[in-house]
């Protein structure tokens, strides 16, 4: 039931699924330093929000190890630069930024302490919010599960699975515990251009757990909608502002337009380290600009003309208005989405 | 300006460009009997409503060639069941249909006259469709040119240009008569998976002609829609019921929701050969399913798991509330759709 282990941190060294290469190829990436971590980030080699903070919780690790001998003013300053490194390796999931703050305030806290032992307790942190995501997963899955009826059909948009979190997945851990509660459930998944997450992950998960599915392009989506084929739509998060505005994947904003119009519950599921406390609306949210060979290239073969200027934003914004609820492991939070998610905080 | 000729005829053979293996080759596909062309429609070589039935019309006139040595009956039985296997090369663009159906309407009025006469008639009215499809292209520029503002962005989607007629196009045919008519438009280009005929085929037209645009993955439009960051939305067809409803590329229906929710113009641009007179709604209209390879494989690179299901319908249909007009090269057709459809039979 949980085999999928996407990160995975050993021997001082942290161990991550590849999954640029998924599913032609099932290899380990290996990060020895930060500065791999940093480069994993960015080029994607783990993706989604609750992955990401947690990989950079380790990257924060590998630094301490790399200035471990280092006296504790060159260690401090170094572990400052490290830590805003990787903070920006990729600017639209908080968790990211949260993850990085969690770790800063460990660093904070035990200041007076040797740098071996400040090493450790970050080590022990890292190792916490790995853990905690996991837990935090199953809580939301738990929760998400009250909404999902029996034989539903869910349609589900990017990768949300064990994949993009310590392990279970947000929608996709939904999407898992329907499954094995015994609701019989099916799965549309949207393939997710243009980095195919769905195509070659969610798709790839859903096979690795037998859960009933079918694999379509994005825009098969709006005529299943409207065709009442669709119960359910869960997707993930990578920022959610305090008024419920959600970045998430490019996509997301569609379906819940089309969503709202045909009258399909429309859920995201993130846990609260996604919540941005600190911005009121989705306007404030940094949408990260993707390169063109995104969507000129696949798998290294060109599938547009040469020089072509390309659009690529990874994310979009959807607003409050066509959120049915946010699932997160403190429970459900609905419409007035402010003064609710202030509840959780 | 008009440079790409998709179709051409000679020496009794049919020069195709072959649109599957754009923008990366660019190669002629000869057809040098009936069966190339049923394949040749039936893989996509050629593609697009109007040059679908165009290039059906040769295929007549090659099976006519291949019969030519028969006597009157065998000549009339064969050319009855080459039309028939013509006409099921792919069941959603009507053109098809309806060039068939022209075809066969000059056998049925010829058929006193000598075999090798009928030939030379069905020639003739091959040149005919492919000619007149140009001129209608023209018209429906012209009108269509009408509706585009100075300086518009205009999205667009698959491709509807010079390869997906005999020459200039629809939608995309307005698009050049607004660029060459010196409106400093903008053009946004959906990629249009899973054959990605606006990646490979829009793109590479829009730079032959210079017009300045940007191609996105498909989901991208919709927040580009909300942005305001669109003026208009211009689609081809393939295949337009009574009352307005219209079969297009996967994709389409999904645009036309989030342009009614954002009040931004939709219009469908089709020669009234695409209108199917003899369906009431789009209900009626058969929506071909392909392959699930033109999802888990780009360019024979697997991009999903092996043995994946996939759900893969090539067209979906905007209902005609959703449009806001219907350009054909005899004026632009409004609400009330039935009525209105019915002036320009």
């Amino acid at each position: 039931m949980q085999g999928i282990k996407a990160i995975e941190f050993k021997d001082d060294k942290l161990f991550l699924i590849d999954q640029r290469k998924l599913p032609v190829l099932f290899e380990t990436f290996i990060c020895e330093s930060y500065q791999d971590v940093e480069f994993a980030i960015r080029d994607m080699v783990v993706r989604g929000a609750p992955a990401i903070g947690a990989t950079a919780a380790y990257g924060v690790v590998l630094a301490a190890k790399e200035f471990k001998n280092q006296n504790k003013e060159n260690f401090l300053e170094n572990m400052g630069k490290a830590c805003d490194d990787l903070n920006q390796a990729r600017p639209t999931a908080v968790n990211l930024m949260w993850a990085i703050k969690r770790m800063k305030s460990i660093i904070e806290l035990n200041k007076n302490l040797d740098v071996i032992e400040i090493h450790q307790m970050l080590e022990k942190e890292a190792d916490i919010i790995l853990a905690e995501d996991i837990e935090i997963n199953k809580l939301m899955a738990k929760h998400g599960n009250e909404i999902v009826p029996q034989n539903a059909t869910i349609l589900t948009h990017c990768n949300t699975g064990a994949l993009a979190t310590a392990g279970y997945g947000t929608a996709l851990g939904v999407i898992r515990e329907a499954h094995y509660s015994g609701k019989d459930i099916f799965v549309y998944a949207d393939e997710t251009r243009p980095r195919l997450q769905g195509g070659r992950l969610t798709a790839w998960e859903l096979k690795q757990e037998n859960i009933p599915s079918k694999l379509i392009a994005d825009s098969v989506a709006a005529t299943l909608i409207r065709d009442k084929n669709i119960d359910l739509i869960l997707v993930g998060a990578d920022r959610i502002a305090l008024n419920g505005d959600t970045a998430n994947k490019i996509g997301t904003f569609m379906l819940s337009v089309v969503a709202k119009v045909y009258g399909v519950p429309f859920y995201v599921v993130a846990p609260t380290s996604t919540i941005d406390f600190d911005i009121e609306t989705g306007e404030e949210i940094n949408i990260e600009e993707r390169s063109s060979e995104e969507v000129t290239h696949i798998r290294g073969n060109r599938v547009a003309p040469e020089n072509v200027e390309v659009f690529n934003p990874a994310f979009d914004v959807t607003p409050n208005e066509n959120i049915t609820g946010i699932i997160t492991e403190k429970g459900i939070v609905r419409a007035p989405f402010r003064e609710n998610i202030l509840k959780i905080k």
